[in-house]
């Protein structure tokens, strides 16, 4: 089969999902090519030719304990020591590349890709995401593995949510890449003279090699967008996985070689760059003269040292922030306290967008069932997590395991910092003894005592809860809008059946740039976000400079040369 | 007139050129809504209400000698020392900004202008541009004795030419914000529950204040894209302007406050930042925490600096690069030496876009009129020079006046560097006898000589060219190539009758990232753009981060804000 018929191939089967995913960004309507429910994988879901749950998990085990071969050139040893927080060590051993014989081989594959033009990237992407979705109970443990999540959410999170980022990712390079055509003809009218007339070519052409440093809570929904954005816009792309999490994203580049191979182009346009625990080499790779596009997830330090140093690329950065949740009034306290319980829980806090300050006042709060004083609400709200997790099989099933020590350690300092309204509790996982599963800890800060402000203006990533009380709902956004302002957000809840209120908090996350979400009291979750529809972070505030996914996310991984001649 | 009803009428007057502006980058066809002669201005001009020629230069005259009023708020003094380049002293003072009250004025009036939404910003721009366009012939006197530009080409390049690329940039601005609608319904199935609904409304909000740092030679065309974009984006824009350039942008930012004004906007929306020769206030404007984009034309090391500095901010700079012209061959040997002729002697080359390097085979080179060798060359291009330029009238309509004293310097140490083949002559304008007028010196170089190098890969700008004597084409190609990756190239040109060659161009340029002009031999030239059609500058080589105008020169401009509640 010639690589041509291949593409055309491509083109045939995934062009119409190509379309609906531009159709879903422009209308923001609910939309996803790749089922989240377990049972549409296997010989009989929905998904053909897909893993079942056995194969999936057979295919992850007959992983463990050996080389992950890939073939890419510029390998020079093997490296690996990634330990589940479950318990057991993966026992996986990867290339450690030789970058000086991987960089060229990757600026070698480039001119190909660019010439191959902007729709059949798009349909090899979709083939490579494609061939990710089929087996996503494999992709389920190895993210359960690295990242500690539970089961089902790594199912979802790190499968079909993170493949729909993915895609979304390559829509907005297809669209972007495409607003210029392809040639045109221009003819100037000159009065009676001959008009002057000229013939134009348009090529997207890619920045260089785009860097992808992954990190290790979701390895694949925070690396696919810059992975595929870059990818679909020309770019050759070197995944360098967090050292404690690179099985996914293993997988990932090693199934996107297969597509490109398989396609006809060169499998170094994907490469990995496993390295050592310690080793550090993402800041050596971040300014490489050759590496002209970063993605990066992870702490606001190594962030902040990216962007000032990394110059000679293009650096998308999600870091820290600090999510704040106004609490004013609401017409349904329980769904109040059952939606902020499980938003909490989930992942044991451990999500970039879960809300870590509960601003309220403490005069208390307006709801259905009466007015609840602030120690009401803050007693309430612990109860609710203890009966969201009281059953241990559901706390395990929820809140997955604690990813590292750092995360155990805060847990245990948040609870000095003041008044603990609910205490973290040790949860056993009776498949995994060796997990670290804890419950969130809830703590009372008075928002008005300066000591209090050193803890709920850092970010306190894990399932650490301040409950804050604020002088009014009026205090409580004007401490939004600092938050915003000095440290970020991913994501800032509000709850009020004020109108007032509502528009207050509105204004300031627009002034403030960033995402609201208003009486959430269902089954939709602040630190939730879909594809195709949502923005994940605002790119306008500290916690991010780069949105998922919008077309700022793309527009800068190409650039568009003009040729002209005579016509 | 209530503000409501004067935006319906703007958008009733405005949208069907917002339309053609957006089907014209589109399809990338010649279009321009601003005519380009003389006499399309005045009572029996096309241009309902605009100046003609005399009472252009009478509006120019008046300003002279006097304060310009901007009535804006934070003023501290009065500060101008304009010289013309032809001679005259402009004697027009501005208000001295006290950015402490300024820039706190310009925050307050931005909620407004986000509240009224993209279309209703790209009218209000829209209208600013006509009333700009009315008031050409004005301009292009301002332009005329700022610049040093001749006064046909201050008319068309500082005038129409400057409003296409401000309502590209308008144009751009609009399509990048509507992508996303105003407002979505989603609705996820959940089998057999209910589905998760969510009404989302998205607002694009903007970055904050826009800084724009205006040049000497191109105040209005290379000022408008970054003040139309960042202002049709919702930000407020300060204009920095060059302190030899003030007027053109001076009354750039009354119109703009005007019609800002009569819209019902606060005025404080674009403000004028003029400062004293040599106060270089930009540094310290560039880091103040309000300001959030900055867009820079001017030299590479205030450009490094600003991008390195200017960290809060989304910097867009286009600096220097050395601009390259391949000679291999041609089937019009008349038609080239008279078309680089006039790219050379254009505004004196002092356009960030004027060819520096000819670099031709020592060989010769075939033609239409037989095989040249590079002296020959050489002697014919000095020869079309001297044609063009032999006749004073002509000369002076062509080359305007020098700028400044650096390029009248550059031009002479020139002559040190290798064999003068054209030697530069001065030029009488009889009408402004104080004005520096040069002719191009040409200057031969061999390529091969390590003390060349120094000189051909180095910018030069002014009327400065070398003939750089290379071994073949395959090896001007690669020197293209390197002078493009090392030094940028804002264009570059090629003359060849090999389709091996052309491909070789094509590639480098592909892969380097540069605009190419190929066998220009009539009315166009490589150092001219067209907006809407033509992109200027790369964006992906070291003379500019940005191009004129594309997505990504709009799209970080602002960022979406989604607010998301329960349906």
């Amino acid at each position: 089969m010639t690589a041509g018929s291949t593409t055309a191939q491509l083109i045939e089967k995934h062009r119409p999902t190509l379309d609906q995913a531009l159709e879903a960004i422009r209308t923001r309507a609910y939309w996803s090519p790749y089922p989240e429910h377990p049972k549409a994988y296997g010989a009989e879901g929905a998904v053909p030719g897909s893993l079942s749950a056995a194969e999936g998990q057979a295919a992850f085990e007959a992983l463990r304990g050996k080389r992950f071969e890939l073939d890419q050139p510029g390998a020079q040893g093997w490296t690996g020591a990634e330990i589940s927080p479950y318990g057991p060590e993966l026992g996986v051993e990867y290339p450690h590349p030789d970058v000086e014989r991987l960089l060229p081989a990757m600026r070698a594959a480039m001119p190909e890709w660019r010439e191959a033009g902007p729709e059949v990237r798009a349909v090899v992407c979709a083939e490579i995401l494609a061939r990710i979705n089929a087996r996503t109970h494999e992709f389920a443990h190895a993210v359960m593995h690295t990242s500690g999540q539970a089961f089902m959410m790594a199912f979802q999170a790190g499968g079909p949510h993170a493949q729909d980022r993915g895609l979304e990712a390559v829509a907005y390079a297809y669209a972007e890449q495409v607003r210029t055509p392809g040639a045109a003809e221009w003819s100037k009218p000159q009065g009676k003279r001959d008009p002057l007339a000229l013939s134009k070519q348009f090529t997207a052409v890619p920045r260089g090699i785009s860097l992808l440093i992954g990190c290790n809570t979701f390895p694949t929904w925070n690396g696919y967008p810059g992975l595929f954005a870059s990818l679909a816009t020309g770019n050759a792309v070197l995944v360098k996985p967090h050292p404690r999490a690179v099985l996914p994203l293993a997988l990932t580049v090693r199934i996107a070689r297969e597509v490109l191979n398989d396609a006809g182009f060169s499998p170094d346009l994907v490469t990995l760059a496993a390295e050592r625990d310690g080793e550090g080499i993402a800041k050596a790779l971040a300014t490489r003269p050759e590496i002209r596009i970063i993605d990066y997830t992870g702490s606001t330090a190594f962030g902040d040292w990216l962007e000032a140093n990394a110059r000679q690329a293009q650096v998308f950065t999600e870091k820290a922030g600090v999510n704040t949740v106004v609490i004013d009034s609401t017409d349904d306290y329980k769904g109040l306290l059952s939606n902020l319980a499980f938003s909490l829980s989930l992942y044991s806090g451990q999500m970039c967008t879960t809300p870590q300050n509960f601003l309220i006042p403490r005069e208390g709060i307006t709801t259905d069932a009466g007015p609840k004083s602030y120690d009401e609400v803050v007693t309430d709200l612990a109860g609710a997590v203890e009966g969201l997790l009281g059953d241990d099989a559901r706390a395990n099933a929820l809140l997955g395991a604690i990813v590292n020590d750092q995360v155990k350690e805060r847990i245990a300092a948040a609870a000095q910092l003041g008044e603990v309204a609910l205490a973290s509790r040790q949860v056993t996982n009776p498949d995994f003894p060796e997990a670290t599963v804890r419950t969130p800890v809830i703590v009372k800060l008075d928002g008005a005592k300066p000591d209090a402000e050193a803890a709920y203006l850092s970010e306190c990533f894990g399932p650490v809860a301040f409950a804050v009380a604020v002088d009014s709902a009026r205090d409580a956004v004007e401490l939004l809008r600092r938050t915003i302002r000095e440290k970020g957000a991913m994501t800032v809840g509000a709850y009020t059946t004020s109108p007032e209120v509502e528009r207050l908090v509105e204004e300031a996350c627009l002034e403030e740039c960033a995402q609201l979400s208003l009486n959430l009291t269902g089954g939709v979750y602040v630190n939730q976000t879909a594809a195709f529809s949502d923005f994940h972070g605002s790119g306008g505030n500290p916690a991010a400079n780069a949105v998922l996914c919008d077309s700022a996310f793309v527009a800068t991984r190409f650039r568009t040369v003009e040729v002209r001649r005579p016509s």
